[in-house]
């Protein structure tokens, strides 16, 4: 399994990924699930990936080989809009389809590929999109400015209560890292180290990027705050009455 | 979609379903989701159900049936062990596969019915069981002293954080109807009005049992003091340092 989450906010965007893979309980391993294109002053691209990493994989490869090659309409470096780059990605996806994916129905899988991407070019705002495995994709927008792909409704309760698109960078990735604990304490299958990238808007360069792993100070901190918080919460709240 | 939860306890049993049934967004209703079955003195049977209503509310009325017929061994009244009611509701779906698994399939649908059992016969303690819909069943333990059928992930985390075995009975209703609260900001095809039956250990007869509606006082207070709560601690934690 995987969880990746992008935030949007006034301030920026929060991503942030898991990296455990597994091809069933025997078969576990670590692979970064976020990819970022910088060029400082220019634009700020990162993708993170879930489903099937072969495909994701192969995407990326496609999207990196063509920034590379002489067709500008397929180099997401040459993108003038975010939106720009969303189709490139998602035409990735479906040239991945065209080549594998007969063979994977062949043998009963599905194609199974999302991502999720964020961040912003020179003359734009911030933005944050949802790519599907078909190669369409949604828009974040403020009335529901985040994505979560993967495992994502262990860790969707704390984004529908607490998040707001007007919260400080900091306080967004603080939540991001809470909903990874929740998920992680319920679902094995997704795992640190957890890759975490703070873009600050208008800066058109990677802010603060870091790798969290599983003794990793801030983490373990705000596992243990916010397990006894909730802990206190439940605590300070009345039981019913079962003599009534 | 369907939320239903089953509790157990040193001191007892504490079981909960939601009534919201949907086939479609446009096709919503409400059914109780909880039957009971009370002979004071001598057993509390509660079934929750989950799954396609025709194949659950089969499997009850056959279970019902039974209870008026000639074979005492599919009379789950007679049976002195929760193991054997266990038997019989699985029985009971076996037999609605047989009457109606086929059909289903030429249709493209799955043959989709769980059930949450628990309660107590006199001369045994209290007993919690999770029913497949193939009729096999697992029995809860004092590891994980809690089974959910349905929606389940998102009410999860509260008590992979906070349930233990030890714990009063209104304190796991509590936990309870934390969890149904978030499964119901989550999805909204959980909903309201919620039946709740706590069953205290050797009483052998219904000691608390009530449906929770939208304005009902309890609910609404937890729903408030929870949503603050964690707010509160969400606030008191640190954020994380992003010039480091």
């Amino acid at each position: 399994m995987t969880y990746c989450v992008g935030v949007l906010l006034d301030d920026g965007v929060v991503l942030a990924s898991d990296s455990r893979t597994n091809a069933g309980v025997d078969s576990i391993a670590t692979f970064r699930k976020m990819t970022v294109f910088e060029k400082p002053g220019k634009h700020v691209l990162c993708l993170l990936s879930a489903g099937n990493l072969s495909l994701t994989q192969s995407a990326i490869s496609l999207v990196a080989e063509w920034m590379a090659g002489k067709n500008a309409q397929r180099n997401i470096g040459k993108a003038k809009t975010m939106f720009r780059v969303a189709r490139i990605v998602g035409e990735a996806l479906r040239e991945v389809y065209q080549d594998d994916g007969e063979s994977l129905k062949a043998h009963g899988n599905d194609f199974n590929a999302t991502f999720i991407l964020g961040g912003q070019i020179e003359g734009e705002r911030p933005r944050l999109f949802h790519i599907y495995a078909a190669g369409n994709f949604i828009e974040a927008t403020g009335e529901t400015p985040f994505f979560q792909i993967g495992e994502t409704k262990y860790g969707k309760p704390v984004f529908d209560r607490l998040l707001h698109q007007g919260m400080p960078l900091a306080e967004a990735a603080k939540l991001v890292l809470i909903s990874f604990d929740s998920t992680m304490r319920s679902n094995l299958s997704v795992g640190v180290p957890i890759d975490l990238l703070c873009y600050e808007t208008d800066s058109l360069k990677v802010t603060h990027q870091r790798r969290l792993g599983d003794s990793d100070g801030y983490l373990t901190g705000i596992r243990r705050q916010w397990g006894e918080g909730l802990k206190r919460v439940f605590l300070d709240i009345a039981p019913p009455d079962l003599d009534e």
